[in-house]
């Protein structure tokens, strides 16, 4: 494997990986009804994903969610098996929609601050929107499973707060090396902060309805870029 | 009504006014009876606030309550008529344990710099002590309302986070009049931060079970303090 191609599929986080994947073009896939099947299920994770960022993940059973899809229960079960397989998968279907949002439009930028401000603009941009039905998907599945017992939701939440800090950190560490940030700055302790300020964004702005949350933010985010 | 009754009731924040009622003694109550049976109601509301802290105000019925205190729901329909009274009166008592833990301790000093670190302290060894069994109890109830539907709950949600802002926002100001803070800096955005950093101080601690995350808090606090 070339120092390249490692540097590629060894360093960079998952959410950089996703965010570089393009999905495949129709005329790839192997027939059409795989296609149609496979959207299927991906609108029905993209529901799920909506449902749970308003009434929490684990409202969400097989049977609201039928319910909120008009469909049966046992149609929903030939998709997925249990509440957990269901929860998982939509936690996966969110990050989709999340780097489609958040991590992949500023990808082609040069890396440095404008990279990094754009990212930001973007995560507000994506809280301001309302992509998911309920704000932030990502911010609800945290809070909600801060404290629960160990299991594998409770970790696939865990790693994706992991990989967006880690995504982070890295953006202001190449800032840094470009010269376009303050070298004397902890990315680790700033990447906190950032994360801080862009989640409490989306929880004002919830539950007030006032934008001024996220005027808020951005104006926190300017002053610890400096 | 003097001036000075006046501030006391109508401009102090009810945060305030919690934190300087003292509880009657229990001779000045009627009976030993009533002062049993209050006992008994704010303990059963104490537990149902450690349950919500980590299962949610929305998992928080009374067959579900009654099973943890091991009582019977006509039990404890007999406090409460319903959910929705039951998690009125829940957030109701864990405003009151906050009270105790974050506003009161700090009242003793004189408004001023002082007072705003003693206070973002005691906040914080809230948090690193988890005076709730999930952490925050008003982190998690502020996340998982936010996108719900008007309720009473999530009224009642609302107006605490409110007051907790408007609260903050006060003691900075009147740490700048002691000229004690940067007069140039803008009290409502700086309580905006401080909020921020404290709660997603509780969300990292309560996911990765590192104090890190309070130290990072802490961190800003004091960088944003100057």
């Amino acid at each position: 494997m070339s120092e390249r191609s490692c540097y590629f599929f060894c360093i960079v986080s998952d959410l950089e990986t996703l965010a570089a994947t393009t999905p495949p073009a129709p005329a790839e896939q192997a027939d059409g009804r795989r296609r149609r099947g496979h959207a299927t299920r991906e609108s029905i994770l993209q529901t799920a994903a909506d449902l749970a960022s308003v009434e929490g993940l684990e409202g969400l059973t097989i049977g609201r969610l039928a319910s909120e899809l008009g469909m049966s229960k046992s149609g929903l079960f030939a998709h997925f098996g249990s509440k957990e397989e269901l929860q998982l998968a939509t936690i996966e279907a969110a990050r989709r929609r999340f780097v489609e949002h958040v991590v992949r439009p500023s990808r082609e930028l040069p890396r440095g601050r404008a990279r990094v401000e754009a990212l930001l603009d973007d995560w507000l941009g994506y809280l301001r929107g309302e992509v998911f039905r309920g704000g932030c998907f990502f911010c609800s599945a945290q809070s909600e499973f801060d404290s629960r017992p160990d299991s594998p939701v409770r970790a696939l939440i865990i790693e994706q707060l992991q990989q967006f800090v880690a995504f982070l950190e890295r953006e202001l560490r190449q800032a840094q090396e470009a010269g376009e940030l303050d070298a004397q700055a902890d990315p680790a302790q700033l990447a906190f902060e950032l994360d801080a300020l862009g989640t409490a964004a989306n929880r004002h702005y919830q539950l007030f309805h006032d934008p001024a949350a996220i005027d808020r933010a951005a104006a926190g985010m300017r002053a610890r870029l400096g």
